[in-house]
């Protein structure tokens, strides 16, 4: 029989966890046999000690297969999601997601709320009154299916174990892992079930990751984990030295993203959202990233 | 204002806390303000970067006086205390404790429980049926005063920071942290108010300390604490490789000290029963070790 403390000494003194011992956790994560108090000090001792990438791979599958898993393959290899590892004034989904649908992807896309300084795309759909992003398992598919784009909240069933960690991480200074965030963006996004993502890996004095390399070994951390889950994967690093854009403030936001997709192209945004976009098209499509962000660049300045 | 997330962050990177940080984990934890998860993690980042020899004395004095603190002073400079880091076998306080009230010495011991696989002198006490180990303050200053001599368990009051880090330290695989250790030992013992402490640091593969070396750096900090806060405090190193003596399990501990106190040279645990109380009875009355010596190997000889 497993035991956490353990689990956790075993952590603390720098050993490699095996598959059971992962998923051991990951399963009293979900269902709440493992008290908080237990995994915070595994959260410090994983933090201090790093885990392998093998560790960082079999917790990220498990936390994405423990708890439900979003079925899109009735909408074939044209599925795609985005995800930003957070920043101020990163309001792009507002931007992309149109876009890239436009463009002939299906952007099934789970998005989240605002953490530590960094905002949260539900937080800034939010400030549209009478705007619902919590929508059932079913209803997700349902609007795919009618307007082939959809951003909702992560439901409670969906990484159920990444939920309760994530909240954990908050409170006690463990947030800024590398493969603890690995792990936790990539069993989201396996869970959420698009065929492609693309990740937007921030890097700068307004990111989690501040270095250039550490965003780097991140973004291949993420990279190597989605296609390796069969998912066809790609990751930007961008800057985030300064904001993105001019608005910060949640509906502020919204009506800044909402110029850019009547035409005004404002500095770094606007080329950020042409990339991003144009990779998930590249991606969803199967068609080269220069001729993708042709086709987002133009559906980003039509006017409706 | 302090916030807990921030004092993890600062000792997670390997900071220097300040006084005011130490005293608002000891307050927060002993008023319930600081919930488990974060002292969790909190202890995990403490037992895997250290705490310096300064934060470990600001730890110790401040959980000592957040609580209770008994007065002994009425008794004047003869009170003494023991403790034992520890051990198989270990009923050394069922000995020394009678012996050294016999030579003079006003014995005010708390006592505690097994904790892991090292037994607990509370526990002992109680397999004899009636045996009360629960008196309030009050009752153990009468008792003290009655008659010289009294082995109480510390009560909920003392050092009740202290006690909530120790229950969370066992089911966190953060007990074995020499700075932990030391003031968790040192803080119930200044808050238990004798002026003489002797301190039997056990080393072994039965021990907490396995090396000599840890072990002698532990006696060492806790000797400079208790000496630095105005108590007489000296330290032995004992060898915890075997059990002490040949009995193990409460009530068989407790006969062998009774067959020690009625003559019986077990070997080993009789020499040690000799020297800590010699020690004790030096240090209460200011007499020379080896006269002390000579003093407790005859009260312990001495049939009733």
């Amino acid at each position: 029989m497993i035991r956490m403390v353990d689990v956790i000494s075993k952590k603390r003194d720098r050993n490699e966890l095996t598959k059971e011992e992962i998923e051991f956790i990951v399963r009293g994560t979900a269902e709440g046999t493992i008290p908080d108090y237990q995994l915070s000090a595994f959260l410090m001792a994983a933090y201090l000690n790093g885990l392998s990438h093998n560790e960082t791979l079999i917790l990220t599958q498990s936390m994405a297969y423990f708890g439900d898993v979003v079925d899109l393959s009735s909408f074939g290899k044209a599925t795609v999601d985005k995800h930003s590892t957070g920043g101020v004034g990163d309001k792009t989904t507002l931007v992309v997601a149109p876009a890239a649908a436009a463009c002939g992807a299906v952007v099934a896309k789970m998005s989240g709320r605002a953490l530590g300084h960094t905002g949260g795309t539900l937080d800034k759909l939010e400030s549209i009154p009478g705007f619902n992003c919590g929508l059932s398992n079913e209803e997700f598919i349902k609007q795919v299916m009618e307007r082939k784009i959809a951003v909702i909240s992560q439901t409670a069933s969906l990484a159920p174990a990444d939920k309760r960690l994530y909240a954990l991480r908050d409170v006690t200074a463990t947030v800024n892992s590398l493969p603890l965030i690995a792990a936790s963006i990539m069993s989201k996004k396996l869970a959420a079930g698009a065929k492609n993502i693309v990740l937007d890996v921030k890097c700068g004095v307004g990111a989690f990751m501040e270095s250039r390399e550490s965003a780097l070994e991140l973004a291949e951390l993420m990279v190597r984990f989605g296609n390796g889950a069969g998912r066809n994967t790609a990751a930007f690093i961008t800057d985030m030295n300064e904001p993105l854009g001019y608005a910060i403030g949640n509906s502020l936001e919204v009506e800044e993203a909402v110029r850019v997709l009547l035409g005004e192209k404002t500095p770094r945004f606007y080329e950020l959202c042409v990339s991003l976009s144009g990779a998930m098209v590249s991606l969803a499509m199967n068609i080269p990233f220069d001729e993708a962000c042709l086709l987002t660049a133009r559906a980003i300045e039509n006017k409706p």
